[in-house]
């Protein structure tokens, strides 16, 4: 069968002339939208996606700035940064940058970023006002995953979804929003026994494993839907999914690219979070 | 084939002997822990459950009072009752029973416990740290499965649990505690397409939908275990869980009674939270 390709393109294009919009508002009424960067590591991976962020936001409208803890920074140092982020009316949205030094975990430190600012809702309080299903910012790459299939008029309720990833900033979220939606929600991961067995139940597949090529054809059904949320290095250095997109090819009845699938989602829906932040705090 | 009973008593008798000790060691320097059960309902199965509450702490040296806001009360005063409480430092434990007035959501008037006082894990904040992995109290009814299951030998790294029902208090956070126990985890509900087959799939079945004798034989695959988190009341006033037993037995390898499966570990799991949050608040 033809596989469809389920592009983020036009979706995140439609999604950044609103934001745009929005934005252009918010700074004729005198503030822009602002969104700070708190970066704690010299990886170059997380500093091509920082310049991609400064660019997106720059381009909508949005100012965005960096602050530079270094890779040595404390828990300590990176929570007092957030915290005074987060006092300062000046600042609407906060986003801190993975990977953190060593011996600080994400969940210690994303604590320190109140919710009304937490435009990629990992903090525990996001999450769980998440869970609950209050409002908050859901963790963007998990709701771009379930805008992309909504764009693209896949419908979710009722549907089996096995999502190949459980973090704390992708699959756990992820299954939340998906039976929001009315999913049925397989999470697997690492320690699942048969994998390929556990994917090929399901109707949809999302790759949120972090491994280059871990979804073949053997992981999905005929006429499945597949949804790439991977961002890996590849050995030639261009950014590879979590599918093997040869292998799903032709078995798969979509496919969302790496690039160009959800990616493009992912930092538009940053960016409406941001203008939503700084609307709410203008109100 | 044989269908083991996976009962509960023993379970929570020695839960509930060290619970005793070491109430018993926090009122020999000076304070007994001290429950608060705030109530704004009159709905019979609530009064039951607060009895049996009291019963048990009683028994276990735990002080347990009851704060009746009456059905009519609104969120407001609901809120403001726990925040009292919470600010209380001769309160050590907090608990909202359910159901709640009309027009007042749970996760709206939980967000006023604090996490250090939400011995039944129900507040946003709660299931965000559930979700991240921080330390806090889950709900105790999900924490029973999973230590019923611990108690009877079941293993659950690599293997696949089936949760029907997705409430924020019992299947949500259950598949957290769960995923954090290496199992693969499928959440199914009102919504489900084929549940027979999607429970049929699963190693072990938690049934947890609030319905009475909604899974039977034909949702169980030949030696599933089978755990039923279900109070439902039955035709003759008896309370029944969501598992037709009669139907499961001689097919499902194992089964949880109702009564005297989850119940009495949850009941006992709710206590020992209360001393341990006693102990925290006095280090």
């Amino acid at each position: 069968m033809d596989t469809i390709s389920l592009t983020g393109k036009e979706l995140a294009a439609t999604l950044n002339s609103e934001t745009a919009e929005r934005a252009a508002a918010l700074a004729e009424r005198g503030a822009a939208p602002r969104l700070v960067l708190v970066v704690a590591n010299d990886d170059p991976a997380s500093g091509w996606y920082v310049k991609s962020l400064q660019r997106a936001a720059g381009k909508l409208g949005i100012d965005c700035d960096t602050v530079d803890l270094g890779a040595t920074a404390t828990a300590d140092a990176i929570r007092s940064e957030l915290r005074g982020l987060c006092a300062d009316i000046a600042v609407d949205a906060v986003m801190l940058q993975t990977p953190l030094p060593e011996r600080v975990a994400l969940p210690d430190v994303s604590s320190a970023i109140v919710a009304a600012k937490d435009v990629d809702g990992v903090s525990p309080h996001s999450l769980g006002l998440l869970a609950t299903g209050l409002p908050g910012f859901p963790p963007a790459t998990s709701e771009a995953v379930v805008e992309l299939a909504k764009h693209h008029d896949i419908p979710l309720a009722g549907r089996h979804v096995a999502v190949v990833g459980r973090s704390n900033v992708v699959g756990k979220p992820l299954a939340q929003l998906l039976l929001a939606e009315n999913a049925t929600v397989t999470v697997c991961h690492s320690r699942t026994t048969d994998l390929p067995a556990v994917t090929a139940a399901a109707d949809i597949v999302v790759a949120a494993a972090g491994r280059a090529g871990l979804i073949t054809g053997d992981h999905v059904r005929e006429g499945a839907i597949v949804i790439d949320v991977g961002t890996n290095e590849g050995p030639d250095g261009k950014i590879v999914g979590d599918v093997d997109a040869a292998s799903v090819q032709g078995k798969a009845g979509a496919l969302s690219p790496v690039p160009g699938g959800v990616g493009p989602v992912t930092t538009a829906l940053l960016m409406r979070h941001v203008v939503r932040a700084a609307e709410a705090s203008r109100a």
